[in-house]
């Protein structure tokens, strides 16, 4: 992580206050008929107003041509490299469902899934049994102890679960019970290192109480487990940036990625509208606030454009609240593009304005992606923008003598 | 090469196509009595409209100032880190006359020389002989077997020439024989280690033979070899990409290029139009087409502005061929800059075009130099074109979760 042996020993604690605005898959591509994105189709006074006074630029979450998850494109933001940055399946799991993962604690992405009578694997996804049929399922599982190990077993959709192991010694280096495929008996886990072996019995004695516990559950009738990962061990924000962070999120998954940057999560409602009274309600408290808006990129993959572009309007009209808090610098981002023509994130490099007094403000003065290329930052990556901002909050001191 | 490792996990085969459309020394210089550049002064209607529909940027093909060879130069346009891709000065010498290097040859640069009666070098290059004179004592050499290594030896141009060593351990680690001044006799070639002390007395063998052959042949009355060298172990594009590539190339510099990255190479004829032919016959086989066009950089060679203007517009008039194939992305741009009024390859940054379904167009609508710079790519690394190809062509999965 180099960026940050550059940054960690310039960063300076000061009463500046930075808030990062991230519209979730906020990057599009134009509708055919008009040749707009939805960020363009969006009417935006106050993003524009904010793009007039500040600089703007188009950011890549990763680098050209990269598609990224919410994972690495999150990270990025927030100045961590995202190729080096790996949290495991299990992590990002229980991450997910904000379930407190402890450092020692082993998470693993579950499935309840089929098996024959044979114990053969018939669905990997038990039919894709509703949420609330997992959250009674997960109920029946949760709260085993297994030669003192304590075992959650949390719900996150349809068929999909977290498992969480925690006790003294408690390993990831176990083979995952997932085989990836059907017709074949799911696998036993097996240690890869003899420190781990008390671990894989845990594993395997938890699996197979929960197969008699679900014996009369069909389709959901057996579990698979793959991903067993510790919590990653990140650097946390108030060290490297001397930043004291919250974040506002309504998703758990933003919240869950949050801690383990080590910021404050805040509580928060499920509208944008709560979102921005979280921040004012706690504007003193804090030097740097990260608010998450999720619609934008549900729109986006679903396919549905013009919510998108009411996703953005919303926000745009949420945002003299913020900029009413006259915050040091705002940046205004997304964490990767998610055009509804694509249904899915995508490669597209996003729009960003940073506004502060001390910006050198440019030409544009839309919020757009095609104003965006024109901008004074021109194109960057993703983790450039915590020093950035950093800087524009003065909060940076010289580098060399 | 880390491009590839984040690359690798993430591309998958589709039917989707590209095509890489390579003008050679694209880039240029304007005309002072002017101001426009080779390709502003060029008619291009075809690649004008294709930059409208497209989006447009600038390339490094190393990095700012630098200047790359046609190695380089290609290997990034591939994806290949120009800096840690070496290929032995043997190697490309081998590689730009076809010769079917094999895993193991060593390869060296030839030249022709003239020594005095005493031996000590007096004209490195034999007065630059023809490349008749070249190919006649090449065949005068070529085929000897010393201590059973086979010795192969192929005219280049003028007194230029590579000599191939094939046997079993053959070794690269020993010193050149070409000292690279006059008034001093050549080097006895010596080992670097051990295991290449046999290596180092068959070349040198070879040399006093090659002495004894060329006694009456003066000026071109010894020899002198330097950079021996391996064929390198690329990973191939078929591994990285997950792509089946085919080149076009009427030079064999650039075929030889091609095959080390693993491009199956086409048969084509000398114009442009041939090229393009080739790929129309052959487009149903290949789901990515590198074509290359070497008359611009020869023109910017010979500081002919009028004739580079020409090839770029030739270039234009069979454009339309490539387009009917509709490809689902076509990347014109060149491998580095070769401005007429250099003579030269030079370190400019490189006009690109891109234009796929689902590239997020730009305002350009022109393709020239000054026009990229307002383009929605920005500028960037030349490494990055292929993974933007293969994004715009929905070859690659989405980066973490």
């Amino acid at each position: 992580m180099a960026n940050f042996e550059l940054i960690k020993p310039i960063a300076r604690s000061s009463p500046t206050k930075i808030v990062l605005l991230v519209i979730d898959g906020l990057g599009g591509l134009p509708d055919p008929s008009t040749g707009k994105t939805e960020l363009e189709t969006a009417n935006t006074p106050n993003l524009d107003k904010l793009a007039a006074r500040g600089i703007c630029g188009l950011i890549d979450p990763v680098s050209p041509g990269i598609t990224p998850g919410s994972a690495p494109g999150h990270l990025g933001l927030f100045g961590y490299d995202p190729l080096k940055s790996n949290i495991g399946r299990g992590v990002l799991e229980a991450v997910g469902v904000d379930f407190d993962l402890q450092p020692g604690d082993v998470a693993a992405r579950g499935n309840f899934c089929t098996v024959d009578e044979a114990g053969l694997i018939t669905d990997r996804r038990a039919g894709r049994i509703s949420t609330e049929k997992c959250t009674e399922l997960c109920q029946l599982l949760g709260g085993l102890v297994i030669d003192k190990v304590k075992v959650f077993v949390q719900p996150v959709r349809e068929h999909r679960f977290v498992a969480a192991f925690r006790g003294e010694d408690v390993r990831t280096e176990i083979s995952d019970s997932d085989p990836q495929q059907i017709g074949v008996a799911p696998n036993v886990v097996t240690e890869q290192y003899v420190m781990a072996r008390t671990t894989a019995s845990v594993v395997n004695q938890f699996i197979t109480k929960a197969k008699t516990i679900l014996a009369e559950q069909s389709p959901a009738n057996m579990v698979l487990l793959r991903g067993f990962s510790n919590r990653p061990d990140f650097p946390q924000m108030s060290e490297i940036y001397k930043l004291k962070p919250a974040a506002i999120a309504s998703y758990p998954m933003y919240r869950g990625l949050a801690r383990l940057v080590g910021m404050d999560v805040l509580e928060t409602g499920t509208s944008i509208e709560d979102e921005f009274q979280t921040l004012a309600r706690n504007y003193s408290d804090y030097d740097f606030f990260f608010l998450h808006v999720k619609g934008a990129d549900s729109a986006g993959e679903d396919g549905d454009f013009a919510r998108k572009v009411r996703v953005i309007e919303q926000v745009d009209s949420a945002l003299p609240q913020l900029t009413s808090l006259q915050p040091d610098v705002i940046v205004v981002t997304g964490d990767h593009s998610t055009p509804a023509l694509l249904k899915n994130h995508s490669w597209h490099p996003v729009p960003l304005l940073l506004c502060s007094e001390w910006c050198r403000p440019d030409t544009v003065s839309q919020f757009s992606e095609s104003a965006c290329i024109q901008g004074g930052l021109g194109r960057f990556p993703a983790t450039q923008i915590m020093p950035l901002a950093m800087a524009n909050a003065l909060k940076l001191t010289k580098f060399g003598a």
